[in-house]
């Protein structure tokens, strides 16, 4: 049984409910961000995420540095493009719009292949674009977190590596590292940018990264500097290929509690294999989809093969609105969030699960879940329920 | 008595040593970023920061963000100048040519008025400079860590008010808020930038800032986007709003553990006068920098006016290297920090004295402190400990 205080089960694709120890973690003493305690504890969390993201390069280079998930998109704007390069992104939601944003702030030219809500481009789309112009990057939402819609890594490597070498793969990774599978060197990635309060299972507050030796070349061999300071390659890898080789290292302070928190949280994870985790990750999601359909709901993305295993978003009935059926659930007990996709933001909700409520057996909060479910419909007149 | 694990006084300028009622919050169960719980200690946070830096004009803007100390420099840089601006630096040691780095990296034209290691600039030479140039902006660090010299704000902030009306005074307080005296209001500051680590007493991984109508309105009438995507003032002053309105916001996730972790800090501090605060630390920076003179040793901060209340800097015996004493120092269970001004590094060490080892009486870390440091002494072979 957890430790922590009686709280509703929060369901919402992330921050996601933490484990006892992770949040044990939290609460360690001060210690020194280069003393060698702390330094032995980040020097092996940087090896653990190696693991995690099953990559044995040793020209890969991992970097945790504190900030939230989009300080991985100014990481990527800032260090593996310039002003004027063209990069291609592929929009399958809000997470994607964002990540576009962020790369037009640094003076990349973004050129778009859409989607539909609820739907992501798909390859022939793709080949197309890459065909019409030399890109220096391209960036994929591998679960946008606003619909729910899983994008397909390893074909669409193989198609840029096919039809466009040279241009970077960088993956989105927020809503999917530690709940689907990514094989960095496999799938000849360049980047895989996430945070740490999803899957990962750790508090928010830490940007977490994978990139490979040809990203790290090319933001060595930019023509101009690094257009950030705090996001600056060029200052981080340093520090991490140091503090990795448990020595001391200084650019700017870490969070020791943060990286005590990340280091418990991937010691639970690599302690099984994590075939297996993405196993039981996609087990829960198929009972939770099929009792959605069962409930007489939709899916907000459509095509079961577009459907992540982390979260579940879900269209409403016509006549129930989020703001009628979210504090339903509230008050059963359990959180899940409101619709973001700004196109039919007020038409759905969305269900996280991911980490401890799936793994963890003592925990219920899948059940409890679907069943508050199902009551909260009923009580807002869905038949169905 | 602490609940915390017996582990060394940490006693570095920062991280300090924290509450056990900070790290509890640390460990506070996991809860939604946009959920009522968390919005209204968020929102209370940001007016708690308005108190600590006394500010009561509307127009004063806090901003709290996932990432540390660092990330206020490029907030700064990416939102207040634009390239090609003209910026005075005024350097007293490592962190203020860090914060000239991070300007020029975003495009500034820096022009700096340097001082001697262990010294600052004096108000003359500010004076000279700004009579030179028409600058946008001026950037002080209150307290160099890596120094321990002291700025006099107020003066500056006249003297700048006085010949260069129009210039924006911006303070690196990273390692003085909550230690030494900031009237934001009354001294007509434009921004301080600082972190959570320090004297605030709150682990590492926040930026923390105040600026002015006046820095706020800078930032949105600058003729060119901001530079950053993740440290925009324009993405993120409308979130800082909202939440210390009440209101859900959503621009990048924030750490709810962080911030509640800072709300209890902050909840400590404002419980007593921030006067009687600024004394304590005042009374046990005189008492440290009397016990070191006692045993021979000279401060890096060299001018007594000049000499920071929250640390101190000191020159060891010519005999005695940093890697000599802090070992011995730290069997002694007290952790001080080696120097870090790159002319004068290998000749001395930081003893940090902010937040509980200074105010909280069940806590002996200063005495234990002076005690390890003559002892330490005379283990190197220094005749006066």
């Amino acid at each position: 049984m957890s430790t922590q205080p009686a709280h509703p089960a929060l369901l919402i694709p992330g921050p996601i409910e933490f484990d006892d120890a992770v949040l044990q973690s939290m609460g360690h003493f001060s210690e020194s961000h280069v003393g060698p305690g702390f330094i032995s504890v980040f020097g092996d969390t940087l090896s653990q995420l190696r693991k995690l993201f099953q990559t044995t390069d040793p020209a890969s280079q991992p970097f945790v540095i504190s900030g939230s998930g989009t300080l991985g998109w100014d990481l990527v704007s800032a260090n593996l493009v310039e002003a004027g390069d063209d990069v291609l992104v592929l929009q399958s939601g809000y997470f994607s719009d964002g990540f576009a944003d962020c790369l037009t702030t640094y003076g990349a030219i973004v050129t778009q292949v859409k989607a539909a809500p609820g739907s992501r481009p798909q390859l022939d789309e793709v080949e197309k674009a890459l065909s019409a112009k030399n890109y220096k990057l391209l960036t994929v939402t591998h679960v946008d977190t606003s619909t729910g819609v899983l994008s397909e890594l390893k074909k669409l490597s193989e198609l840029v590596h096919k039809v466009s070498p040279d241009t970077l793969i960088v993956v989105d990774g927020v809503c999917s590292v530690a709940c689907e599978e990514i094989a960095f060197d496999d799938w000849k990635l360049d980047g895989v940018v996430t945070a740490s309060q999803k899957a990962i299972g750790c508090p928010a507050g830490l940007s977490i990264s994978m990139f490979s030796g040809r990203a790290i070349e090319r933001s060595q061999t930019r023509k101009t500097p690094p257009s950030s300071y705090f996001a600056s390659m060029k200052n981080w890898t340093p520090i991490m290929k140091n503090y990795e080789a448990k020595k001391a290292s200084y650019f700017a302070t870490p969070s020791p509690q943060l990286v005590r928190a990340l280091h418990t949280a991937l010691t639970q994870i690599l302690d099984k294999p994590l075939a297996e985790r993405f196993a039981r990750h996609r087990e829960a999601s198929d009972r939770i989809k099929k009792a959605v359909a069962e409930l007489g709901l939709q899916q907000v993305a459509a095509n079961p093969d577009d459907q992540a295993h982390g979260m579940t978003a879900m269209y409403l009935p016509e006549s129930v609105k989020p703001t009628d059926i979210l504090p339903i659930l509230g008050k059963k007990g359990v959180v899940f969030a409101g619709g973001i996709h700004k196109e039919i933001a007020s038409r759905y909700i969305r269900f996280g699960h991911m980490g401890v409520s799936v793994l963890d057996p003592s925990r219920n909060d899948i059940d409890k879940a679907l069943t508050a479910l199902k009551e909260a419909l009923a009580e807002c007149g869905h038949s169905k329920a």
